[in-house]
């Protein structure tokens, strides 16, 4: 099986190393990532300045090619100039924090996923929900055991699958459902501060209210315990508003 | 009406200030829009970095605030620290060239107006359909046309509506139409430089490609000489699938 591995959160982070190692039990693994952490990019690319590739080691030998990108240039000339034959699956991950309800959107881990189902790739993207618990092992083994999953499904190529981990030992796990993103929204607040030389610059800073709770939803089962996997498109048409206002366009 | 205008070309850009000035007629504007250009940064947020807001003059006079960030931080800083009283509608644009079909992922100029509605605002983006064509008249009356009509509408107030004004004058404007994201897509290509150190780097370029035209697709009734409006929206779980898949988990 041939994988593309990549994330957001930079080819140095332990969530992807984590990834790696459970991924090439059942695969050759191409990693192209970010060299620079990327996190809340969203679906960023970058036309404004070069992009360049680098080679990077970890623990004394090659572990892939470091892009000064985003996690979606890094997909983008993976397929173009750096995979030789067309991957099975790409992943994106291990990332460390959630990506749940309304904060996928900012989420660069999901967005090289879906950058990767443009490129016309079974994609997923893995989250450990927690940035402040950091061993990746169930959330790593999870990976591997539904990119086999995943491989073998006759779906079609343009899925992508946005999973979250809940932060538990192994044994605290109950089990996976498919889900639905969540409505649960972040109220943003910001911190004002001054600087030495007396300007004011704020940090945003944010702390999430639950709207709703449905029983379908990425974020409650999540805290029940349960691995969510929600499948995520990039059509962003509201159908339902769409079906209701076609042909009620008045003259303006 | 109150209405707040930002954009992701920046606050120095032609097309922000067409809007302004249209907008002006029917409410009190303010504008706070990102003081550099912002494309292609999809829904970024900084949060490895502080940000800053300046006062902008334009034509001698006080014009709006410009935020070292992204069209998404335009957005959350206008609600926490700049508006005082929540705003009527939220326009941002007007963009110059297309945010169509499978493009709409990286737009800046959309991502602003989600975040508005995210934020609990009624808000639209507006794009001019070509970077080749620069006169913004008949974009910046559809938006002010647009603006009275949706602020009329009882609609919910999470609606995001994603316009695009065909690049003609206002005698070839057929009319517009209600539509949906179309599914064409960009072939990407990278363009390989050596630059005078001997180091290589990458352009990214494109060329789109139509891979279906669907008669509702926003692409194609701007070929047509129409005014798309996409009503689109922020939960990306694609619910055909997840309506086939849950509740076949198998353990893993």
């Amino acid at each position: 099986m041939k994988i593309l591995l990549t994330n957001d959160d930079g080819i140095y982070s332990k969530g992807i190393y984590a990834a790696y190692e459970e991924l090439s039990k059942i695969g050759d693994v191409v990693v192209v990532a970010p060299i620079m952490e990327q996190s809340a990019v969203g679906h960023s690319i970058t036309i404004s300045t070069p992009l360049r590739i680098y080679e990077v080691n970890r623990k004394d030998k090659f572990f892939g090619y470091g892009v000064q990108g985003t996690p979606a240039d890094c997909v983008k000339l993976a397929f173009y100039d750096i995979l030789t034959t067309k991957p099975d699956i790409v992943v994106s991950g291990i990332n460390h924090g959630a990506n749940l309800a309304s904060n996928v959107i900012y989420s660069g881990t999901v967005s090289a996923a879906t950058e990767a189902a443009l490129q016309g790739a079974k994609a997923f993207a893995v989250s450990l929900a927690s940035v402040a618990y950091d061993d990746f092992s169930v959330a790593a083994e999870f990976t591997r055991k539904f990119a086999e999953l995943f491989v073998k499904k006759d779906i079609k190529n343009n899925i992508i699958f946005n999973i979250n981990v809940p932060p538990v030992k192994k044994s605290e796990i109950k089990g996976w459902r498919y889900t639905t993103q969540g409505k649960s929204k972040y109220l943003d607040t910001f911190e004002k501060r001054v600087d030495p030389r007396g300007n004011t610059y704020f940090w945003l800073t944010g702390e999430r209210i639950t709207v709703e709770h449905g029983e379908d939803c990425d974020d409650f089962w999540v805290s029940q315990g349960y691995v969510s996997v929600t499948p995520i498109k990039y059509d962003l048409t509201d159908y339902d508003i769409f079906n209701k206002l076609r042909g009620t366009e008045v003259e303006i």
